[in-house]
């Protein structure tokens, strides 16, 4: 394979196959480089006139109307388009809650599903609130059962032997980030889940940094449990309702464990019990944030349209570009590569360490236009959203990460966590 | 008191003190006769210009750098508005998830809040998902806990004796709304309040039929915990995230059952294992629908500028106005009154039985230009919004209701389900 680096970034942007997606969405500010697409992606433009009609047609003229017309689908209808991006079958992926709630659903449902296994098997790798979900429902189950973090070795990723090891008999439930959200690290997910199942352990991914951005294919896989955001490379907006999916031959085993009408068969009936909607809906609970919902539809049609093997191939060229450059500029500098050099276990950012990673940031963010972020201890990190990300921005944020540290520009901001994000 | 009915709804329109809040609303299909702002709120014209703004300036300009600038606050910021309204400290009130959830986390953290009390005691006036949370509640704490239902004697209300009677040693909880969403029955918040905590028993209030349209004094009552919506009196717009109360003397013993990084103490730390925020902020869990509840300060703001004693000065006035009206034209075709005739008794909402509700209600939306609701089997809900209701609208429901059964107009429409909200 050629050296992307011996090609000119506007060369590599006149080539790239997905250029004109970058003008679907609203980029009114060409002097910012935005490389955090894996936090929050950029605004579809078809999102502002989207969000204008649910709220001026809908809400202010339809009114409750709305509910039956045009609401009350929108957790199937859009679970529906995000299946397809992730091998699933439409009613198989519901659009519910947040992240955090959805991954607390589905790890108590399944530890319950699992009777007389009492272990979670997770990672350290995983996201610090899947691990704080993944505790709290350990601790509601029951004191016998525990959750153990596995290490990694280099801070990366987890060997897929050292996880198959410490899956036996007591597991209940294997979760893991399917990209480790500070190293980019992408495990395999149809091995994994095989090492679970021998075992007869249930695997529940977390496809947050994933979904949108690479092929994932729950059904090959023979995933059992998923949840994600949209947040990142779907572009629903900030803090958009997340999904869950549950694979269709364990929807009899799995107990959505905080009922509420909307997750109920006969919602109108107003019945004192409840009786659990068939299929996926069950796992529905409470009236979902309208505006935040229909908000990701968009952005989802977006990908659809791009098609993800394509975007996954520009993400794979862009992280690779944004590493050649690296071992050029930055290495000299006391930049370390905190990602996996071989593509096809990389996710769509790639890490860098630096000791003045935090400063180094604020600068960037500050003094050069360049938005990356930050990730505790010392990583910064630089997502690669393939619809609208630039190679002209990744040799701009190359540029500016060189500067910043040869010219000491980072002297003057705090090395304190305050106003993060 | 004067006969309301004696004055033309013109006249009592022209000497309402609130008359201009209307205009702060969209309203732009003046044939329109609304009486379901106690399901869904009207859109209020600040609002759209609030969300224009979350959108075009700090979602598609500001992007991830709105975290820390305008959006991390907004729990808080929008609890604190809300805690003016319910009698509370602005550190016992935030906003965050659905309605259900937030009753899920207080119900599980106040029956582990009481160790050696399995009990949570309700009525069948609850509206059904919180009692279907309630049971999904106790089901998770243990084989032991369960959920006593009450009945009502008329459909209308539980005595408070009754209550009282109800509630023992045994008794960890007592979770009522406080306003009945059929009935609009009004609980007294501090009698029962002091019934439960005289058995040392919590009491959780959900304020959703009550909040933004009477008065609530929480402190004054003695309340434990409280959660509500936002999206009927408050106008925060279709499924707007929720806000919880847990009074401050209390905070120490309610632990989130659903950990998550947005409760966190230092979420950008990225630790391995979980440590609460101080104060009410714990009680978050994940990620915030951002459009969504920015969209909920506009509305709250209007309530609160407007006063909540004029509101419900003009909400029993209202009731009062439709309540003789029904005795006058409503009776003699078959209507029967399923409120509280006394205003005190009563919340913001008037609910007429009729065997053939369903089909009335539909002729009412489809043919008459009048939106009430209807909750089976047989209630027809006619809500009164104070800052946008006007009494001609209410004597043109009474009329249309009157057209429609005198002249049979409903024959035509369906007696099921399906399709209702």
């Amino acid at each position: 394979m050629p050296e992307l680096r011996s090609l000119s970034p506007n060369r590599l942007d006149r080539d790239d196959p997905l250029v004109g997606f970058r003008s679907r969405f609203v980029v009114d500010d060409p002097g910012l480089c935005y490389l955090d697409g894996n936090s929050l992606g950029r605004l579809p433009a078809e999102t502002v006139a989207r969000i204008q009609t649910v709220v001026n047609e809908e809400w202010g003229r339809g009114l409750v109307r709305s509910w039956p017309a045009a609401w009350v689908e929108l957790p199937e209808r859009i679970g529906g388009k995000i299946a397809r991006l992730i091998g699933a079958d439409a009613g198989e992926v519901i659009v519910a809650d947040s992240t955090t709630v959805n991954l607390f659903k589905l790890a108590v449902a399944g530890l319950r599903a699992q009777p007389g296994r009492t272990r979670i098997i997770t990672d350290a790798l995983n996201f610090p609130s899947d691990l704080y979900a993944l505790q709290a429902a350990a601790r509601l189950c029951g004191p016998d059962y525990e959750v153990e973090i596995l290490d990694s070795v280099d801070g990366i990723s987890v060997p897929a032997e050292a996880l198959a090891a410490a899956i036996d008999e007591r597991t209940a439930l294997v979760e893991l980030s399917h990209v480790a959200f500070k190293s980019g690290h992408l495990y395999d997910m149809a091995a994994i889940s095989a090492a679970a199942h021998a075992q007869g352990a249930l695997v529940l991914w977390d496809l947050c940094h994933s979904v949108g951005v690479l092929p994932i294919d729950l059904r090959a896989a023979g995933a059992d449990l998923a949840i994600g955001c949209t947040y990142k490379y779907l572009n629903g907006g900030p803090g958009s309702p997340a999904f869950l999916f549950v694979r269709e031959t364990l929807q009899d085993r799995i107990e959505n464990p905080i009922n509420g009408w909307f997750g109920d068969a006969q919602p109108f009936e107003f019945a004192l019990d409840h009786r659990p909607a068939k299929g996926i809906r069950s796992l529905l609970t409470g009236t979902p944030p309208v505006l935040s919902l229909a908000a990701i539809e968009p952005g989802v049609d977006l990908v659809l349209e791009a098609g993800i093997e394509r975007i996954r191939e520009k993400s794979m060229r862009q992280t690779r570009y944004l590493i050649e450059r690296f071992d050029v500029e930055l290495v000299p500098l006391g930049f370390e590569l905190r990602s996996p050099r071989e593509a096809e276990w990389r996710g769509s950012h790639v890490s860098l360490g630096h000791a003045e990673g935090l400063r180094i940031a604020r600068a960037l963010i500050d003094r050069m236009g360049v938005i990356p972020d930050f990730r505790a201890p010392d990583n910064i990190r630089l997502g690669v959203a393939p619809l609208y990300t630039s190679y002209e921005e990744l040799e701009r944020a190359v540029q500016a990460l060189r500067v910043v540290v040869r010219d000491g520009l980072y002297a003057d901001y705090s090395a304190t966590l305050a106003g993060v994000t």
